[in-house]
């Protein structure tokens, strides 16, 4: 499909996405009309929004259309996992200039559709306006399946903290990006690939809630900033250990040498890698790929390695 | 309070305006987590998400926040009416510029707020993010209640169809402001705060459901091109009969007057009234304010006195 989307115009935009998009089981009532209708057997329904802007969260230089899709579904997709359920629909509202290729809509929706295939969920509603920047919204809605939501304000002093998924991947790829190496070779090309595509775990949500997590959150924001939701909601201290993250760090190594950046920082404070990351009893046997980072304590605030860390590495979206 | 949002910083901000925004009891989880937790014991959950663009959907001379806060929660509550449902919460994402007052985003929750409180719904939850533009995207989600959800594509041939809510006055009071009409005197005034605070009559959706509604939909984008989608999704064609709608023309006329405007013509292609459009058994006896306002046929689109209408004064995002 050729042309601009003010050439296609609004309806006929929406008909070609729709069109590449199959519908799930949970959708009794798929797009097209004034709101599409999901099951929700559970009784209850986990809902997520979260906006993306060009310039802010993408570049279109450095990110495929396809690619700002599978980001965008990710994003959200990854907070419903940190409730510890599954996710079931994405309604996707699209802001976007006129002169804007109807190609990259297009690839747009099926990057939002082949990040739902991963969960699998569906992309069941949405809504295109016109506007001077590109500008994605996703609501992701998703299903309990029965478990208790599991929140930020559970975590105990006794408790285990662990992390499931990268750390600091799409903060290396950020960085490489940042200093022109749109040609990296592999190995460094996988952390500017995460950069583009983050990877939640999504399944390890519901299975960190089946284990008994007492808190959970989605690492969007930098592994410090995040957990330290989860200390303030608590009302509980949080020490992480960086000999526990040996693993983690190291395999990042490599991109940091390339751009001289720092490998641990990139660890604790990078985000839009959507990890899960999430406090447990000490008396769960942890399966792999979850990993132990640290343990919960009485007091407040977040220490690593016994002291105090500058949360002010992570995310403001003002700053 | 004073100052931007960017002094006041993301987290401030989140949390002065969830301090304003009391959970009603579909919230189980409201904001404030990953994701919120709603209540859906029908089992089925309504869901629609729209855009709201500063210089494309409002003006900030024109509106106050407080009153795009009333439309942007009205617009999507009213897609929710449309399929026979209530209103349970919104979501809502905003992107703004860092220099926008506080103020003008905590009057823009309160606006929010407060029209939610007509269906009663509450805001369970959002996301900030920096943007060049004001852009407003809300999520709404509803509740059937055990009815099924009326969608675009039952109307039958020999049904009635009425409508319910203001038709044109929007579009009348846009022509005004765009007049320079900014102080218009009442009655012309009602249509300026029309254009400016659409009035959804919520309550009837549900209750055209009970009637036995055979289609239905929310007139946003303009009565001839919303029939226009039901005709098409339903396989008809509609026949509108402008005797009708002499009342509904009757009150414009003051204000069409005024800016040389032609009053039918709002009646039948002004958007953003949101009233409630349908179409019923001939047999259904439709209470007030229910207005019949033409019929169904064989064949397909739509003639106004027996003559085919340019469908091309509707809203079309890109045009």
């Amino acid at each position: 499909m050729s042309g601009s989307i003010g050439e296609l115009g609004e309806f006929g935009l929406v008909a070609a996405v729709i069109a590449r998009l199959p519908q799930g089981p949970a959708v009794l009532l798929g797009p097209g009309d004034d709101a599409a209708v999901i099951r929700a057997a559970d009784g209850r329904v986990v809902a997520t929004t979260d906006l993306l802007v060009e310039g802010r969260h993408f570049r279109r230089d450095w990110s495929s259309a396809y690619d700002v899709g599978r980001k965008a579904a990710a994003q959200s997709l990854a907070d419903v996992a940190a409730m510890g359920a599954v996710g079931t629909v994405l309604l996707v509202g699209l802001g976007a200039p006129a002169t804007l290729a109807a190609q990259w809509v297009l690839a747009l929706a099926d990057g939002l559709r082949d990040e739902c295939a991963v969960v699998p969920a569906s992309v069941a509603g949405g809504d295109v306006v016109r506007a001077e920047a590109i500008t994605v919204a996703v609501t992701a809605l998703g299903d309990l399946q029965g478990r208790r939501p599991v929140t930020r304000s559970g975590a105990r002093p006794g408790d285990v903290v662990a992390v499931c998924g990268r750390l600091g991947w799409s903060a290396a790829g950020h960085a490489l990006l940042a200093a022109g190496g749109l040609g990296v070779e592999p190995p460094l090309e996988v952390c500017v690939e995460a950069h583009r595509r983050p990877a939640p775990p999504y399944a390890a949500g519901p299975q960190a809630a089946e284990l008994g997590a007492t808190a959970l959150i989605d690492v969007s924001d930098g592994l410090i900033q995040d957990l330290g939701h989860i200390a303030r909601a608590s009302g509980v201290g949080i020490v992480l250990r960086t000999d526990l993250m040996v693993d983690a760090v190291t395999v990042l190594v490599p991109a940091a040498d390339a751009v001289g950046g720092d490998a641990l920082s990139w660890v604790l404070t990078g985000g839009e890698d959507h990890a899960l990351a999430g406090c447990f009893p000490a008396s769960v046997g942890l399966p792999p790929p979850w990993r132990v980072i640290g343990s919960v304590g009485r007091g407040s605030g977040l220490t690593v390695d016994g002291r105090p860390y500058d949360a002010s590495g992570g995310w403001d979206h003002f700053a």
